[in-house]
């Protein structure tokens, strides 16, 4: 959109919203109009939403789940099972797997897969953190939850290998998962299936 | 997403963004954690853009534009001429004729069509205020840019009734634009060669 074409202030939230995936130009230009006939009902609710995320919503520095308390509610409950943590790759997938409601365990968020393309190597990744909690949890399972593409299976031979010494067992989901971050996209049957058919 | 699986910030933010036109449940939880990750680049710019945006834009008494100004940057432009009246259905419709740089008089937005089966007659519609601008402004041409619908039509035929008395000529733009509100998704030569060719 030219400049002069709308109010600065409109034209800034577009630019703004238009960054967000799966918005271009022309849905943020859609949602700014469709938020300024919902000032109230929407518009300044979503402001404070973002302020409020915003401000109290931190990474669990055990996890790396996000949540407004450090340790994270999962991390913190005494009901979850301490002895068995399932890895995933992104937040979103942590989120998909406790939809299903078939996991009981804890989470640790890998933060990604390792990638030679992208350069992302074992230092970028939230490893170290998670073979100290395997030693100091009194860990007996890891589940891996990485995506079936190149870079996540490199990944779990990488973990695979690393926690081989620390007497711990390490399964993996069954039936390829979708691309990192995308456990999303599986229906609550079939993950449940494949965390329950783990090998 | 059920209630305990993120912090209630978190589920609150994708609640609303769920809301947009465009975007659902998914594509909002991904669009919260691709924020959650870029808190002082996107998630803080975006919340204060949308507060300002509420505080300060407005819509214009004049024509329904929305604009920090009232009258609009477009009603307050000398240059801009006055004898000329483009008729839209919404903002967005301003906005993609504003694009092409091919119109340089004045718009009316209406706030919609007339429509039997949504129950909108002419008092919930700008026409009032559109024909004391007609009589006001010394308005020589009015262009009717309403969509190809029957309630497009329908409404630019009461429009042309409305107009008979008051010395005015009144002109469409050639060939239909798409539905209300989507002169958007007309590319800017098209757009441009229609209003050329108002008749
Ligand atoms: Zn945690
Ligand atoms: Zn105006």
């Amino acid at each position: 959109m030219p400049d002069k074409v709308a109010a600065p202030e409109i034209d800034r939230l577009i630019k703004l919203l238009a960054r967000l995936p799966g918005l271009g130009q022309r849905s943020a230009r859609r949602a700014v109009l469709y938020l300024m006939k919902r000032r109230d009902q929407l518009l300044l609710p979503l402001a404070e939403a973002m302020q409020a995320a915003a401000e109290s919503v931190r990474t669990c520095s055990r996890c790396g789940n996000l949540d407004s308390r450090d340790p994270c509610t999962i991390c913190a409950d005494p009901q979850r099972a301490t002895g068995v943590l399932c890895i995933v790759e992104e937040v979103g997938d942590l989120w998909a797997l406790e939809r299903t409601a078939a996991f009981s365990g804890r989470y640790h968020i890998l933060g990604g897969t390792l990638s030679a393309l992208e350069g992302r190597g074992p230092e970028q990744l939230n490893v170290e953190k998670l073979v100290e909690r395997v030693r100091e949890e009194a860990v007996g399972e890891v589940i891996l939850a990485l995506s079936a593409t190149v870079d996540g299976q490199t990944t779990a031979h990488y973990l695979a290998e690393r926690l081989e010494d620390l007497g711990v067992s390490v399964t993996r989901l069954a039936h390829g998962v979708p691309v990192g971050g995308e456990l999303d996209y599986l229906d609550d049957g079939t993950l449940t299936a494949a965390l329950r058919a783990r090998r």
